[in-house]
């Protein structure tokens, strides 16, 4: 059976998550409903990442099988079709040979995260960020993130109901930049534990306040203990930016699955 | 009286656009009706700019009297708690001297196009962005561009409707660079026409699809003909970005009014 990956932008206001349920509106299921109303097939599209209820992407990454060969560019301009008007987009489409998985054959994932620090509630931005209306010093964020960066034990910045096998991970970026009233973080590692972004940024927030010193933040993450975590930031605030995957087709090697 | 200086961010979506009206929601109306439920005066609040149904703003400026003094602080604050649910919010408000008119003291105005040009429809920024399934050339459009600046009657780029004396005007800025997919115009003058931004981006848009030569946007300004035009491009895309005032008190001069 041909396979396809595409490359998906969403708005995830208005879905209970990226996974399929019974009972409400997800991104997946918009994505097979859209798929079943244009090839008649029912097909499963499985996800690189399984963002929670509110979580956006910008640049999610799935892959589905079909009975039928179609043109890839056919296959996007009819999903897209009967998306609407669900606020999900199929920005690529390209045939895959059956070793590529989604999840699974991705070498790397990059979350961003958007803060607006400022008074004034977000008018055009609203569902899109989280906003405090605090003073954060991003320089002493970014300065304290740097020591989750490499391998460790995530405990402390995974969700009590993760599935992974394991809570070792390597976090390669960690970046927190400002741009006016805006503070952006920038995380990437190959796998993400449930909720370890949202941890991460929630904890860091704490810092930028001034109410945790820089040290702590890496004392928490020593502590492996999910109660030394900060409060977990807001969905509306996370994008699944991008997922990259090695282009060798021999290269495709199994990884730890995502669910942040 | 005392006289405050608000700045606001809008998204235009929801509204008729910003001057209050009978018949439905506008940016106006939600803030004299947020003033009224904060101090139970009957204030008018006098914009910079007239914005039409849609369009947005990051930096709309607007002035109003009130019989009794409050604190800035207190006045944005109390704004922002009772403009919830509307999407409007005060960034800034200050107290000005009774010379100052948010309209008429204005120097410089800062408008923002963005256009999405791609075949897949915005899933993150609809109603945000005006939305091409074509390809752009950006160059072409900023070279054409250049012809408009500089003092010209913008017949051709007027409404019918606009209601200003004169069709002179004095373009100082247009703008047009990409960004991935994104094409952004930005056009800064000290007034503009009614749908001046929005005609003058619709037929730059034919410049960028190769369906006008760039001498044509130059020739369409010459023929001083609203019927040269090209077609008006979507309110959605267009944001009120700043406006800019003379700093000295004694500085404030009359010029033409704004009704793009």
């Amino acid at each position: 059976m041909p396979r396809y990956r595409i490359t998906i932008e969403y708005d995830g206001t208005p879905f209970l998550g990226w996974q399929r349920q019974a009972d409400g509106a997800t991104v997946q299921g918009e994505l097979e409903n859209a798929l079943f109303r244009f090839t008649g097939e029912t097909a499963a599209v499985r996800g690189a990442g399984r963002t929670d209820a509110g979580v956006h992407a910008l640049g999610q990454v799935a892959h589905f099988d079909l009975g039928k060969e179609w043109e890839p560019f056919r296959i996007r301009e009819a999903m897209n079709f009967h998306l609407r008007p669900s606020p999900v987009a199929i920005i690529d489409c390209t045939q895959v040979g059956d070793d590529f998985d989604a999840r699974y054959s991705a070498t790397s994932r990059h979350y961003r995260y958007r803060i607006l620090a400022r008074r004034a509630p977000p008018a055009l931005e609203r569902s899109r960020v989280w906003w405090l209306p605090v003073d954060l010093d991003a320089q002493a964020m970014h300065r304290a993130a740097q020591a989750l960066l490499g391998k460790h034990d995530f405990t402390t910045f995974r969700a009590a109901q993760c599935q992974a096998n394991s809570p070792l991970r390597t976090l390669d970026r960690l970046d927190v930049s400002r741009y006016a009233d805006e503070i952006v973080i920038q995380a990437s590692a190959r796998s993400f534990l449930h909720n370890q972004v949202r941890s991460m940024v929630g904890s860091l927030k704490l810092v930028g306040e001034g109410k945790w010193r820089p040290d702590d933040l890496k004392a928490a993450l020593d502590a492996r203990d999910r109660t030394a975590c900060g409060p977990v930031a807001a969905a509306c605030g996370l994008y699944l930016e991008r997922v990259d995957y090695d282009v060798r087709p021999d290269a495709t090697t199994e990884v730890a699955p995502d669910d942040d």
